[in-house]
C-alpha cells in the first residue's frame, strides 16, 4: 500500500474567536485516521506559506496543545490577507501551489476562510485536476460577517454576535443606572462593512424581562439623518437614555461610508475615526443630548472568553466533517451547518459545492430587520438567538485565560526556487 | 424598645460592574439584624433621591433579586454624578439630608462611591452631630479607577483590570497571527484620567507563557512622541506587531489631554473622540504601520460577564462590613480593602477615618512603572494579579447573561416642600 497522502491546511482573512477549534477538528479527526491520512501541514499565515513553501508540520505539536486550540482565538498558525488573482492573471501562483503540494506528497487542501477563500480553493480543484495533480479541496467556512451562501451560518459569527449582545446588554445597564443626570446615548461600533449580521445581534440586547430601548443603524438600510434622530429623541423621552448598535459600514443615501462623510482633522487629515464618533456627533449636535462612545473592533472577533458554545460546536464539527469528506472521495465542496426543521434548534453538516459558493455575500434578508429600519424582527432573533447559546469557557490560570501557542516547527523545503508574492 | 433606625444606602459616581454586590452585602446583611437596623431605602439615582425624598424601599424585593444583585453590574438603585458643595456654599443641601433622614427615621447613611463621596459622607457625619439628628455615615469605596487612598484597592477595579487584561490579551492574539500581512499595530483605549491603574492592567497581557509586545500610555507619564515611536518601532521589529494600551487621560508635556490636541474635524468642531484615534494616527504617519484602534468605554466598567472573582468577594464584604460597623456604633468610617502579608494573597476589611480619605487621590506609585515610562514593574504585577484573579460568571438564559432589575417600589413622601437641586 502506498503512503498516504497528507494534507494541508491554512487559515484565511480576519480570524475569529473559534477558527482553531476547526482546526482542532481537522487536525484531531486526521490523527485519528492515520491509515489514511499522513500529516497535516499548516500554511504559516495562511496561503502565503504554501507558496513560499513555509509549512508547520502540525504532528510535532502535542496532543495537549492541539486539544488546547478548541478554546484559543485568533489565528494559531496565521492568517492573511491575500485573494490569488483570476487564473488568466497569475497562474504562475496556481501551478506554484500544485508544485508545492506534489512536492510534500498532499493530496487534501483544507481551507478555512470565507468567500474569496472559497474561490481559491474551487481553483485548486479545478487546476490539480488539469494538471495531473489529484488534490482534494474542501473548504472550511469560517467569517465573523456570516455572509457566506448556502450555510445557515459561519462559524465565528454566533461568538462575535455573543459579545455585541452581552457587551451591549451590559453597557446599557450602565447607562440606564445615570441616565438621569448623565450619558443618555450610548453608541457601540461593530464590524461588518457590507452584512449587517453582526449589528442585527445588537437587537438581542432587549428581550422579555429586559425592556431596553436598542437603535441600530445597518449597512443594508440607507442612513437617514432625520428619521434616525428623531427616533433617538422619542426613546431618550420613553427610557431617558438609549443604545446605538452601529455597523462600520453604514451608508449614506449617496452610497458613501458615514464614517468617511467628509470629515478631516484640523491639518486635513482624514479622518482618524470609526463611524461611531461620527453618530455619537450627530446625536449631539441635534439634540444636545451627553454620550459615550465604544468602538469593540479585535476586541468582538477575539472575544474567546465569551464564545458561543453552540459556535464552538459549529466549528469543531466543519473540521471535522471537511476531513471525513476528504476521506469519503469528495472535492470541490463546502462543508455547511444545516439548520433542522425542529422546535427545539438542532442542526447537522452538510455541503455544497464550491461553485456554487465561491465570490457570494449573503446578505440580511429584508424579513430580518424591521420596517423602520432601525431593529431587528421576530424571525431575525428566532435565526440568532440559538446561534449564542451556551457558555464555553476556556481554562484561567492566575485570572488569566490559558490560551495555547503552538511550537510551530517548520517543515524542510523541497523546491529549489522560491517564490515572491 | 424603640423601633430599629432605618437606613438609607446610595450609589455614587460612575457604576461598576461590581457595585450591585456591595449593595447586596449591605442589604442581606441588614436583613440579618432586622432588631437592630430597620429598612434600607435607596436613594434613587444616588444622593438626588434623598434629596428629592425619592426613597426606593428595598424590603420590597425579593430575596431571590436582592441576592441577584451579586451578579448585576452597573447601578439597580440608579447612579448620579453630583457632587454636593461645601457646606458654605450650599448648607441648604446637607440640612435638607438633614430633615429627609429625619423624617424616615434614618439613623444610618451607607455612600458607595469614590473620593468625592467620602466628603459628602464626612460632611453628613458632621453635620448630623451639630443638628442633633444622629446618624452614623460609613463610606463603601467604590471606584474603577482605584485612586482611593489608605485601602489596598477599591472594588470595581479588580473587574476592570481582569476585562483589559483579557480583551488585550486575546486582541494581541488576533494581531499576531495576521501581522505578517495585514494590522501590525492595535491601539487600546481604556478609561483612567488621572490615575493610570487600568491602563497598568494592559501590562498583565504578557507573561511567561506569553511574550506579547505591549506598550502602554500612562497619564502619570508625560507622551514623549519621539520615545513612544520608538519603542514601537523596536516592538515591531522584535515581534511583528505591537499592542498599545492608552489611558484617556495621557497627557503631552504641556500637561494637555492628547485626545484634545488641537484636532478639529473639517467644520471646525472640536474633534470627536478620544485618545486612540489620535495616537493610531500618530502612528501611521511615523511608521506607515497598518493599525487598528478600539475603544473600551463603558463595556469595561459594566462588563460583569468577566468580572473577577475577588472584585466581587471585595465588593460584597465592604457593604457587609458597612452595616456591621455601623452596628457596632462606628461613624465616620470608610470600609477598606486590607493585604496582609502573606506569601498567597489573603486580605481581611478594615477601617479608617472618612477625615484622611475625602478628596484624595492616589496616583500609580513610581515604583509601579518600568524606568522607560512604557510598561509595569515586577512589584506593579505582584500588586495587580490577586485583584484580577478568579472568574465568577452569572447565570445565562438563551445564550444571555440574566442580570436582576429591581421593582424599586418608593416609599411615601413625608416632607411638604420639594427641593430643586
Amino acid at each position: 500500500m502506498s503512503k498516504p497522502k497528507n494534507a494541508f491546511y491554512a487559515q484565511s482573512g480576519g480570524v475569529t474567536a473559534v477558527i482553531n477549534a476547526s482546526a482542532c477538528g481537522v487536525i484531531e479527526t486526521a490523527r485519528a485516521n492515520k491509515d489514511k491520512i499522513g500529516k497535516i501541514y499548516a500554511g504559516r499565515n495562511g496561503i502565503i506559506g504554501a507558496l513560499h513553501e513555509e509549512l508547520i508540520d502540525t504532528s510535532k505539536e502535542s496532543v495537549k496543545t492541539i486539544a488546547g486550540l478548541r478554546y484559543t482565538p485568533a489565528g494559531a498558525f496565521g492568517s492573511c490577507r491575500y485573494k490569488l488573482k483570476s487564473l488568466k492573471e497569475n497562474r504562475a501562483e496556481y501551478e506554484r501551489l500544485i508544485d508545492v503540494f506534489k512536492a510534500h506528497n498532499i493530496g487534501y487542501f483544507f481551507y478555512n476562510g470565507g468567500g474569496d477563500s472559497a474561490d481559491t480553493c474551487l481553483k485548486i480543484s479545478q487546476l490539480s485536476k488539469k494538471s495531473g495533480v489529484p488534490i482534494q479541496a474542501i473548504h472550511i467556512p469560517k467569517t465573523v460577517d456570516n455572509d457566506l451562501p448556502l450555510t445557515d451560518c459561519c462559524p465565528g459569527f454566533g461568538s462575535v454576535a455573543k459579545y455585541i449582545a452581552v457587551s451591549a446588554r451590559e453597557a446599557s445597564y450602565d447607562v440606564a443606572s445615570m441616565c438621569e443626570t448623565s450619558t443618555k446615548v450610548f453608541v457601540l461600533e461593530v464590524m461588518g462593512r457590507h452584512a449587517g449580521w453582526i449589528a442585527a445581534a445588537g437587537g438581542l440586547v432587549a428581550d422579555g424581562a429586559n425592556d431596553i430601548p436598542v437603535v441600530i443603524l445597518f449597512p443594508e438600510v440607507p442612513f437617514k439623518k432625520k428619521e434616525f434622530i428623531a427616533r433617538v429623541k422619542q426613546k431618550v423621552k420613553q427610557y431617558g437614555y438609549v443604545t446605538i448598535v452601529v455597523s462600520e459600514g453604514v451608508r449614506d443615501y449617496r452610497d458613501r461610508f458615514l464614517a468617511d462623510a467628509g470629515t478631516t482633522d484640523a491639518f486635513g487629515h482624514a479622518q482618524l475615526g470609526g463611524v461611531a464618533p461620527v453618530v455619537a456627533n450627530l446625536v449631539r449636535q441635534a439634540t444636545g443630548y451627553k454620550y459615550h462612545w465604544g468602538v469593540a473592533d479585535y476586541m468582538q472577533r477575539s472575544a474567546r472568553h465569551i464564545a458561543s458554545k453552540t459556535d464552538v460546536e459549529h466549528a469543531y464539527a466543519v473540521g471535522k466533517k471537511a476531513v471525513e469528506y476528504a476521506l469519503q472521495g469528495k472535492n470541490s465542496v463546502m462543508v455547511t451547518i444545516d439548520r433542522k426543521k425542529t422546535a427545539k434548534y438542532s442542526w447537522t453538516t452538510g455541503e455544497v459545492a464550491l461553485s456554487k459558493v465561491a465570490n457570494k455575500e449573503k446578505m440580511m434578508p429584508k424579513s430580518f430587520i424591521s420596517k423602520d429600519g432601525f431593529g431587528i424582527t421576530k424571525k431575525c432573533r428566532d435565526y440568532l438567538l440559538p446561534l449564542i447559546n451556551g457558555e464555553d469557557y476556556p481554562p484561567y490560570k492566575n485570572g488569566m485565560p490559558e490560551y495555547v501557542r503552538i511550537k510551530g516547527v517548520m517543515v524542510s523545503k523541497k523546491l529549489t526556487e522560491p517564490f515572491d508574492v
